[in-house]
């Protein structure tokens, strides 16, 4: 029997079982091939019907018009950073964003390179802890930009702001791209570093509505255009094909579980179960993000006192508990319930907790 | 027993079996961690060591000295094609390229969004079948960049060129990468993706002589720089986890046999096997490249007729001598030939040449 633990990291994270014993049984031959995928040409026809199905899988899932393309780019959300007020910027209008955290924080910094950026709302008043009310975004904007979920602080969108109807919104969905039903024709573009909650690290899903593909000035590099790729379904030059793959058989694996609908209802289990133990803790488990702008997908909490949350974190692991540590940024403890987490992963998380509280309080 | 072919794909290329044994059997638990390498945070102590160990063995075996960082990037190589004058141009010197075929072509190309590019000499009279002789690179440039080892063509430098002392020379090594040994402090830039020689796709190795990377203008995306990634050790974001470690498996592979000395010998006589059948056929195989241009990593030729080469091609699948198709600029037949291809696998190649000669010429 293979060891395994439950993982709790906030990314690179857990994956679901059943992909990687597939991935691992047709690791040195892929499709009938005789060969790896990793060795397989990015132009041969067994790479291009996965590479192509992938795609199909989300436009499925998420329900993307046929008027947006789907891409598998490199360089992670980070480039993406760069990516959209390069691709986006037209007529040297503003740029607007909201700012949750630290990776709204790095997504405005980059916007700066490219023109006028606005922030037009932030909680960064009250440690990112919720999710601003009422955001205003001007008409006549370059976009409108916003992170979708909050990692660091475990917040998270639960009603998309309006936007005016010649902004296209924005948003870097990295941590919880498919925890729920979203209405895809609100966005312009969706982006989404893979490595949180549909494969691994080393791609990055990027969505763009037609239209706005065509705004990148002609002076621009070939591979820092969006519309290269768009136009040659990501295969302009190799892309991450492992890295894709894993992403394809990640998104049929959910598809099997009943889609985007029926994942939300599990991943609203799982974070009930982990929210009703903080909240029921008499304040030893306290939550970060407010009741109201809690995260499905990031459950950040403090304990008493920081020796405390260092002894818990070591406690968990001891009992294959791991990743429990919160970011640097806040401290206390992170628990990263993504998709691939199972019930029984939060279920043996929460029974611990109550022992330790039990124990040390 | 898993089914298994010889693979002479370009890229994504064959990789060696006992890395693709060792990948498969640690997939699920990668280290005694209980989690897959793919679910690992990059940030923890377990993938740090693997992520420093694969540096250590590339600054190894290739004998880089000290003052050069080595850093795993996205994007593929032809990322770099911008990178390398965006990172380099400095006081709007002129930058020098070779043109020996169509990724040295990529290369100048987004040379140009940068500033004044010269082509100081190209093959490209002759359909790319060689590489230049006596190369003159220009003093107070920018930079001199090469294609080292022409992947389409199937030509390569056996000699460097000479570059004045204060240019850095520029390498594009995606296909030769440590297939033979070189003195890399005649470069100031080395890099390569990784699908050809040294791993999977999704991640490119760039090598950096430290004083280059001070050139680049502040106002540049933080993504785009090299000193951004050179500073945190490729861990600035979220770098493609699984290909550097799958390189890392290659590479402690590539010691084990030897190192890069050992694995030129085998290279030079897995060469010569193949290019002794092609010019004793009486021209029924012709070779493209010429003589004293050959590569020892693909080699191109193409027989009496175009429907002679269909013929020989399918008739290899059905041997499983896969990817024997020449890339459409020139046609006919490619068999690359990379570290990871064995003997016996050329000696299959050329034992099927001879009698597929014998049986149609």
């Amino acid at each position: 029997m293979v060891k395994r633990v439950y993982n709790f990291y906030a990314g690179p994270a857990t994956l679901p079982l059943p992909v990687l014993e597939k991935a691992q049984k047709n690791l040195l031959n892929f499709d009938d091939t005789g060969m790896s995928l990793m060795e397989i040409s990015h132009r041969s026809k067994e790479y291009a019907k996965m590479h192509t199905e992938a795609s199909s899988l989300v436009r499925e899932l998420m329900g993307i018009p046929d008027d947006y393309k789907i891409m598998w780019l490199q360089g992670g959300a980070s480039s993406q950073f760069y990516m959209v007020p390069l691709n986006l910027q037209v007529g040297k209008k503003p740029m607007e964003y909201v700012n949750t955290g630290v990776w709204s924080k790095k997504a405005i910094k980059e916007g700066k390179f490219y023109g006028d950026v606005k922030v037009v709302a932030s909680s960064e008043d009250e440690t990112f802890s919720y999710i601003p009310k009422d955001i205003e975004f001007s008409g006549n904007t370059a976009f409108a930009h916003i992170t979708g979920n909050n990692t660091i602080y475990g917040t998270e969108y639960h009603e998309w702001p309006k936007v005016p109807s010649d902004v296209p919104l924005v948003c870097d969905m990295s941590s919880h791209i498919m925890d729920s039903v979203i209405d895809s024709k609100k966005f312009g573009v969706i982006y989404a570093g893979a490595q949180k909650n549909m494969g691994p690290a080393g791609v990055t899903l990027v969505i763009v509505r037609d239209d706005l593909l065509e705004r990148v000035p002609e002076n621009t590099p070939t591979m820092q255009k969006w519309k290269t790729h768009a136009e040659k379904d990501s295969l302009f030059n190799t892309g991450p094909c492992w890295a894709i793959y894993i992403c394809k058989l990640s998104l049929e694996h959910l598809k099997e579980l009943g889609s985007v609908s029926a994942m939300e209802k599990i991943n609203r289990k799982k974070a009930k179960i982990l929210y009703d133990v903080i909240d029921s803790s008499n304040d030893f488990y306290k939550g970060h993000a407010k009741k109201d702008s809690r995260s499905l997908m990031n459950v950040t909490f403090n304990l008493p006192t920081p020796e405390l949350e260092t002894k818990c974190v070591a406690e968990g692991l001891a009992r294959n508990l791991v990743g429990l540590k919160g970011h640097r940024s806040i401290g206390g403890m992170r628990a990263s319930i993504y998709n691939a987490m199972p019930v029984e992963g939060v279920q043996t998380l929460v029974e611990f907790m109550k022992e330790f509280q039990e124990n040390n309080q």
